[in-house]
Order: structure tokens, then C-alpha cells, then sequence
């Protein structure tokens, strides 16, 4: 059945859970998924192009932006703005498209806020240890990189319980297929399933 | 991950959504699920056995049932009484299989205002219309019959916006795919991810 409306995901997770080989998978399954793209006052990158990698604007229309509302969450980071507009979101969610937010704890807490309706993930690590581990094994961080994520993940872990799921990332499969189920779940409920519901109820027999 | 406890789902709709083929189906999909088994007082017909299809008991040790509070939904139903006991479905939650109680929407209801915590699912047909077809396809019923059950469909319709999730049965297969994933996401549920949760944010590393 044609989803009514599609569902807002919001998915965080420690660097180092495999959130981009979980995404991945999950886009080999579904073809109704969309992502946000960031506006951003930051310089664009060699090979960065506006509108797909990010919205690239001045400081000026960030603000103007803040000031009219027009974010789902927004940071500052060394110096730039990041932030997530609501209207191509909002867009996507009327066209049926389910949105996902691949956003770290600070930021969805301000999106779970402003929408209620978000459906919040958590990607674990099956232990810290074995982030730990997976950490190592990539062999691409230094020492103290590598403290500074169990750390960070750890200061993560303390917000948790705002989400609504928590997706353990024990195998990538796995973890995708949970994801997708959630996302199938929920248009299932009941308040993505308004005009049928309507139809139902008054739907006359010849 | 395994199961910290068990999904309780509760699964209503009208005769002819199809709900035993998709039961059937669901059934190939998933191992963790577990039937209740109702008690009754009504006379064993052949072949039934107690305990399996299910508890035959006295009207007075059905009574005592009540007065314990033991029973998750009761009804009389021409004569004889119907009951869903709590405490198997408790068993077989705590030991980590998702119990599916088959019942229609008074039942239901019983349930879901004992047990906030039940997953309640209601299976559809695409229309009434189609309802209708399929019933006069079958050819077992008579226009009186069909009439009748078009009729309860129409009044059980009233009640659709107690359940969570609603199911459409377009194809079983795909409706079974849809409560398959209602559960998964459930299980996903951080309620459910208690002790990992806590694990989680009492792990120390070395």
C-alpha cells in the first residue's frame, strides 16, 4: 500500500557503530528513502556541489533562516553553521518519501523536539569494546582519536533514552533489516493510515 | 539480539481479511511466535484436546478465574464462556517468544485496557467491496451469512481507531512481511532494550 505520508527517521550513533554500511544496505532494500541535504555557511570543498552535497549560503541568509524558523536543528562547528532546512523534508514527507536525518545526539534532540512525529534510532555498537576494537582494526585513527570517540561515544550514551529505538549493530544485515522494519512499522500505524481509515469507515455497500 | 521479553500482540479483524493465511505466513517467517491457548467451558468436540486447542473447564472454576482477575478478556458467547488466562502469556513473554492472541474487537479492547503495553494490530480487507467478493468467492456461506459478516465488518470498523497498526491485506504475503515487521520494530523498542541500555552505560573500559 502507498504510504499516506512518509516517516521522518532520525538516526545517530557513535562514529565507529558502522552507521554508513548500515545505511548502504538499507538503500539496497528500500527505494522510498531520502536524505536531507544540509545548508551550510562553510566554504564548498573541490568537487562539492550546491544543493546536492550541501546549501552552500552566507552567514547572513543562516541567520535569516534561524530567525524565520526554517530549521529542524541547527549547530555551530569550528567557526561554520550547519544546519537542517524543514521545507525540502517537509516536501519529500507530502510526496510519501520516508526522510532520514543521519544526525548526532545534539542536533536530534532539537528535531525531536520541534517534530514529535520523528521516529528516533540509536545505532549501538554491540559494547564499547568492540567499538573499541573496530576502532583499532581500521587502522586509520590515531591513539588519540581513538580515545576521543569512546569518549564522545560515551558522553552520547547518556542521551540514549530519548530515543525510541536502539539498533544494535552486531551485523550490518541485521541492523539494516531492523531499521527497514521500523520504517515499514510505522506506516503501519494507525495515523499513516488517516484516509484509509476515513475510507473504511464510510464506504457504502451497493 | 535475543529478546529481552517478548512482543504481546493482539490481532483482530473481520471474517474473510484473510487472517489465517497470513497468520500461516507469518508463522514460516518468524520461530519466536506462541499461541494462546483459551479456556473454556463448552463441551470438547472430537478430537480436541485440553490444553492444546484448549482449556475445557467448569463454568465455577471459569468463575473462580474471573474473580482472581486472571484472565486477560472473557466473554459468553451462546451459552458457554471464552477466556484468554493471563498467566501462560506471561510465561511465555518472560522466556522471550512474542505471544499472538487471535481476537476479535471486544476482546480486544479487554486487553489492551489490561495491558497498555500490547501491540494491537488490525488486519483489513483493501474495501468492503472486496470483502464482499471474497466472501461470495469462497461459495461457503449463504447470502444470509454474508450479509451478517459484511454487517460485523462494518460494526468492528468502529473500533478501528483502538488499534495501533492496521494491516492491509492486499496480498498475504506481503501483509504477513508487514506484521513480521511490527514485531521486529517492537523488539527494537528501547522499553525493551532495558538491560542493554543499562549495560551500556555502565560499561568501563580497560
Amino acid at each position: 500500500m502507498r504510504a499516506e505520508r512518509g516517516i521522518l527517521i532520525v538516526l545517530s550513533g557513535p562514529s565507529g557503530a558502522g552507521k554508513s554500511t548500515v545505511i548502504k544496505s538499507l538503500m539496497k532494500r528500500r527505494s522510498d528513502i531520502r536524505f536531507s541535504v544540509s545548508a551550510t555557511t562553510r566554504q564548498p570543498r573541490p568537487g562539492e556541489r550546491d544543493g546536492e552535497d550541501y546549501f552552500f549560503i552566507t552567514r547572513e541568509a543562516f541567520d535569516e533562516l534561524i530567525a524565520q524558523d526554517a530549521f529542524l536543528e541547527h549547530a555551530e562547528y569550528v567557526g561554520n553553521c550547519y544546519g537542517t532546512p524543514a521545507a525540502p523534508v517537509e516536501k519529500d514527507l507530502a510526496a510519501g518519501y520516508n526522510v532520514l536525518l543521519d544526525i548526532e545526539v545534539q542536533g536530534a534532540a532539537q528535531v525531536m523536539a520541534k517534530r514529535p512525529d520523528a521516529v528516533s534510532v540509536f545505532l549501538c555498537p554491540p559494547s564499547l569494546a568492540e567499538l573499541e576494537r573496530r576502532l583499532r582494526g581500521r587502522g586509520t585513527d590515531s591513539e588519540e582519536k581513538i580515545v576521543g570517540r569512546l569518549k564522545t561515544a560515551r558522553q552520547e550514551y547518556k542521551l540514549l533514552d530519548q530515543y525510541a529505538y536502539i539498533v544494535v549493530n552486531d551485523d550490518a544485515d541485521t541492523a539494516a533489516a531492523e531499521l527497514d522494519a521500523i520504517i515499514t512499522a510505522h506506516l503501519c500505524r494507525s495515523e499513516n493510515r488517516i484516509q484509509f481509515i476515513a475510507d473504511a469507515k464510510g464506504e457504502e455497500l451497493s
